[in-house]
């Protein structure tokens, strides 16, 4: 269920629907960032969204677009973080239930705005059997509704938001950037994209340790990755199969990085510009320097996807 | 020279001489952080600033006041840091050769700005006696122009115009709350203020451990301290005359505050606001903490005064 292509209608919908319980982020420059980039680039900053996290469109539409009398039981999804505490908050907002499945290696700080949200939250071992596991016995006792992270039209219309606003305000972009993890936003921008500037080329960043997304787009058949790690703690599940078909029509191209160039362009962002971002976020930033001949003196939008870093966990 | 007490049109034309050169930062505000001060906060982002701090403002008032032709032989000055990148990156745009006297103990970060700005950079101990020796040395064989980073009323007339900005766009505000350390934005910032919104009471922050400012302002008499330490490395130095002079007479109090709280405010921010700010930005933060009584429902407004800080060497 809810596996149809969103149209731009749906997608309009889903903004109108969430406007109010999310940030219109800013979109940020600087003139040092653009000099060693060789590029004009644009942020749009969803560091600064409600939880941290672009995740909050997503989680926000899937849930409002409930009836109250449909959503009495409450939701429940497993995540690794973000998911979580969006999941968590716009239950919260909605008056409903939250329960949370996380893993137990989560971030600390994700554990604690999850908790902090009211949610009701249980632990497993991190991998995605006994994620998917627990929360199917959560469901069953209570008769929560799922809220799948990505895999779900009415997530990818949601998160399609972030762009939707991106090209309102920044309406001749030559390309937008946005990383690659289960898909949800990478869909999302691709799709609102071709509704509505079609001349602006989306390209994803993955990390190389977990390209399933890259060998996917190559090979052009769904090809899912074992349990792989990275630094990019949002980017370690594979791509959805609705995601993969939105992705796989409406993307120019998957770029794979390394993870030293992961920490380092997180580092230079941290540096220059002053804000916290994620290492997810970091991975379209790092794509973004290794495309630099592709992308001078291009005008070029970047998804900061969230900026929930364990700070006591930092890697310099 | 250069010891009037700047007047509103002296802070209007030095506004309008720097405009160019600086950042109109953005102000901003965080719900999550609200309810945790209780408070109505107003961020004015000074960490997105040129040279990521407020010391632009003051460095390009005093370099741009001066005719090309007698400002020919550059510009000289002695810094822990960011009073040195704004005096490099302005004597740049001007034209103009910076030779910078700096502390061998300055974070890495700041040493690598001001050398990347072109600067002509001399090291020496970190104490304000060795500084002014090695810069009296340069002036005398370059003919450069001294910059003072804070008893100059052209200094104190450019730092004054982030509170101006502030004020233009948030007219309301009961306090302003700014760190103190020479006292050129705490002057500035007091003084504006009672030109253009004498209700709005302004309130300065200062570590515990280099109180002097405090000291001076509960005596009534300037009160040097000698060369403490804290984590607040751009406020170490002591208040300048002209700026306790202002201080004196435009601020309604003065509050200290521990290493321990200047960390811990530093931390919130980072984690709950996603920006970076340094720990001068921090001291401001933490006193806003710790007045959480007098300040409760009130109308906030916070100077950030820079996110300059050494990611290779973080208190957690």
């Amino acid at each position: 269920m809810y596996q149809n292509i969103p149209s731009l209608s749906d997608i309009k919908r889903a903004h109108q629907r969430i406007e109010k319980y999310i940030v219109r982020t800013p979109i940020m420059q600087s003139s040092s960032i653009n000099k060693i980039f060789g590029a004009d680039l644009y942020l749009k900053c969803e560091n600064f969204q409600k939880v941290g996290a672009f995740k909050m469109r997503g989680a926000a539409n899937v849930i409002m677009s409930y009836r109250p009398e449909d959503r009495a039981n409450g939701f429940a999804t497993h995540s690794s973080g973000n998911h979580a505490q969006a999941v968590a908050l716009a239950s919260k907002v909605a008056g409903n239930k939250a329960y949370i499945v996380m893993p137990n290696n989560a971030p600390e700080v994700k554990k604690k705005a999850v908790i902090g949200y009211g949610a009701e939250v249980t632990f497993c071992e991190p991998n995605e059997q006994a994620r998917a596991a627990a929360c199917n016995k959560i469901i069953e006792e209570t008769g929560a509704i799922f809220v799948h992270p990505f895999n779900d039209s009415r997530i990818i219309a949601g998160q399609a938001t972030a762009a939707k606003e991106f090209i309102e305000e920044e309406n001749d972009l030559d390309y937008i950037i946005t990383p690659v993890g289960g898909g949800g936003l990478a869909a999302g921008t691709a799709l609102v994209t071709s509704y509505v500037s079609p001349n602006t080329k989306v390209i994803l960043g993955e990390p190389e340790k977990v390209n399933d997304t890259y060998q996917s787009f190559k090979s052009g058949k769904l090809t899912p990755v074992g349990t792989e790690k990275s630094i990019a703690d949002g980017l370690l599940v594979s791509v959805g199969s609705l995601n993969f078909e939105i992705i796989k029509k409406h993307v120019e191209d998957v770029v794979t990085v390394s993870e030293t160039e992961i920490i380092s362009a997180m580092r230079l962002i941290w540096e220059r510009m002053k804000i916290i971002i994620e290492p997810s976020s970091a991975v379209a930033i790092a794509t973004v320097l290794k495309q630099k001949d592709q992308l001078a003196g291009k005008k070029v939008g970047i998804i900061i996807t969230g900026g929930n870093v364990d700070l006591g966990n930092l890697p310099f």
